[in-house]
């Protein structure tokens, strides 16, 4: 099934639209690139309507966020909708700031999202309307463990209810819910968080999984937090013992490159609750 | 004659001012250094009249366009007119929307380019005031092959002739033109696509290598495109099975830093139409 | 002594609050990652009051400056100082045009800095008040060397008692100095220079090793520069042939991520003066 997402997408090669941080901007673009399909990073408010248009899909990333870039990601997302785009939310920092968790409610009003991806901070924050999150990492007394699975489940699948999205929890253990359907998904590597912007990374990645696979929004999305899990397993067994971050960093979005349907079919590892 | 072109720009170590989109911007100033010469980016238009001045050259890229870097490039780029620096435009997108196209229409009319680098679609927007591209990727029916070279020569020729730029449309055959003389080169590798910003990493070059040889800017142009498709090949060949865009990436500006004049003499994969 | 000052940085994990640029922002949140801390990047007036307050130390940085960020600066650096974080100033480029010397000094008036990090060039610069800087590289005639370096020191620690600050001057030899004592470092590889933003990178750097050691702002500033240069070293002595600055980047980085209290100590190569 995950291979058959995949192939969508190295087949299909959508142009997706990103309006993202300037951090972790450049990592998104090959990240995207490295999966087979096309990012154009546009944030002005008089070109996102027409870049929105040229494109698939849309990812909205509300990290470094300024007000310049605030009324472009509701104008693109409004626009997305009315064309049937698929669009991702990353509430990067959710929590951490007014203008992040306001901006983050603003959009989940005025924006149908397909996917919200976030740490479980973050979405803690959507879903409460408002909270504190340890700067952008996951709070950890909020950690998704294997304890407090069931009830984290429930969360997800509530909130993807309530909103009509698909809600995926990244952390130690990732959820992938819909209102009725969860993937527990136990990829990944410990070291990834030793990485600026692997979220980011893998909100690039959802968006173009989702958009090569309509209809399929659950399982793309499942298949898009696999295949980077994954992808942190393949680059982790590259690392020699003088690697840290940097390279790490860079064999992630290799193994992505070099991901192909079938290997993705075979490492990804989850259950369904 | 390439040889003496990349001696130059080695020796003489320009100050380059490069306004250029935030994609990419860090890849655009290590190739930079990479090539001897200085980066300094700055786009502001409070001071981009003084860091103009200061620089010996100037590189406008138009990825990431926002209202506020406009100004800018159109305040630095006739300072540089007038103080006879040469300036370089890569016109990223152009052809993706009306502000891309508008504003790199309008740095035509307003600054005089010494060299402008783009793929085949974002050329045929400038030289017909018009048009489309899918994204910022080349429109594949729009590539340049060995059955249309002839003709995209002669529109290079002629775009050149209009403008008094040089120009360089790189793809599969790469193109470097004034009125009179095209070059075709036939250096680099299909796997550069699959990484944001080896476009704009050779505009960056090439600023750096016409900005060190006044009076010789074809063959300066010229001497970037092979420099920038030879290191393509050179990372190539480093390549293993787990490598992919990442490593690519780097490999390539590595390339560029280790690359000597007469490994560029002797690698350049030209003929003169 | 800086064997406990990077101790109490992996132990602490402190999360620092940086305000940089966009050149080098990916690398300054993967070098905060690498020594153990966590780095948060949010430059928007409308939120760097509550980023600066969730966070325990404070970067900031004028490189890329623009007229939207320069009140963020003043404002998070006056927070920074009521709540009583450090906060570490990088005046990228001071000397270069108006605007960055400008706001280099505003901000020296508006808030007290722990460190101020910089090339001789803009140390003088900020010094004089005035002054000019070949772009944002060290002046050569401006270099500190074994011939000047008495003299250097002197000008350090007078500028030092003047602002209350740690001056770190970094180059060839850096010197980091309070009022009274200035620690003479020696370790580093000339090649740094060939990659873009490894000041940046120590600044980042520098405010992690400073926040996680109050009371030890000298030492933890010099634990810092000389853990910079370590890794310099380190990571130089990995490079094969075909290696650039490029891989060196990322090599540094992963020299950080890699080094241990122990090694720092071993490594650091320094007299007092």
């Amino acid at each position: 099934m995950f291979r058959t997402a995949f192939e969508n997408l190295r087949q299909k090669a959508p142009l997706i639209h990103n309006i993202t941080n300037h951090v972790t901007v450049n990592d998104c673009a090959n990240m995207v690139l490295a999966c087979g399909a096309s990012p154009i990073m546009a944030d002005d408010l008089g070109e996102v309507e027409e870049i929105t248009t040229l494109c698939a899909g849309l990812n909205i990333n509300i990290g470094t966020l300024n007000s310049r870039t605030i009324d472009s990601m509701l104008l693109a997302g409004r626009t997305a909708n009315r064309l049937g785009h698929p669009v991702v939310l990353d509430p990067v920092g959710a929590g951490a700031s007014r203008l992040r968790t306001g901006t983050a409610l603003r959009l989940l009003e005025e924006v149908h999202f397909a996917v919200i991806r976030g740490n479980i901070s973050e979405i803690r924050t959507l879903a409460s309307g408002a909270g504190t999150t340890k700067g952008v990492d996951a709070d950890v007394a909020d950690r998704v463990t294997e304890e407090n699975l069931d009830a984290a489940v429930r969360f997800a699948k509530e909130f993807a209810s309530r909103t009509g999205a698909v809600i995926a929890i990244t952390g130690a253990i990732d959820i992938v819910a819909d209102g009725d359907t969860a993937y527990c998904i136990r990829n990944g590597n410990a070291m990834m968080s030793s990485i600026t912007g692997t979220g980011c990374q893998l909100s690039a990645l959802t968006a173009a999984f989702v958009t090569a696979n309509p209809g399929h929004t659950l399982e793309a999305a499942a298949a898009a937090v696999c295949a980077m899990g994954l992808a942190g397993e393949v680059a982790h067994r590259r690392l020699t013992p003088l690697d840290g971050n940097a390279t790490y960093r860079n064999y992630i979005i290799d193994a992505i490159y070099n991901m192909t349907p079938q290997q993705l079919e075979e490492g990804a590892n989850y259950e369904v609750r």
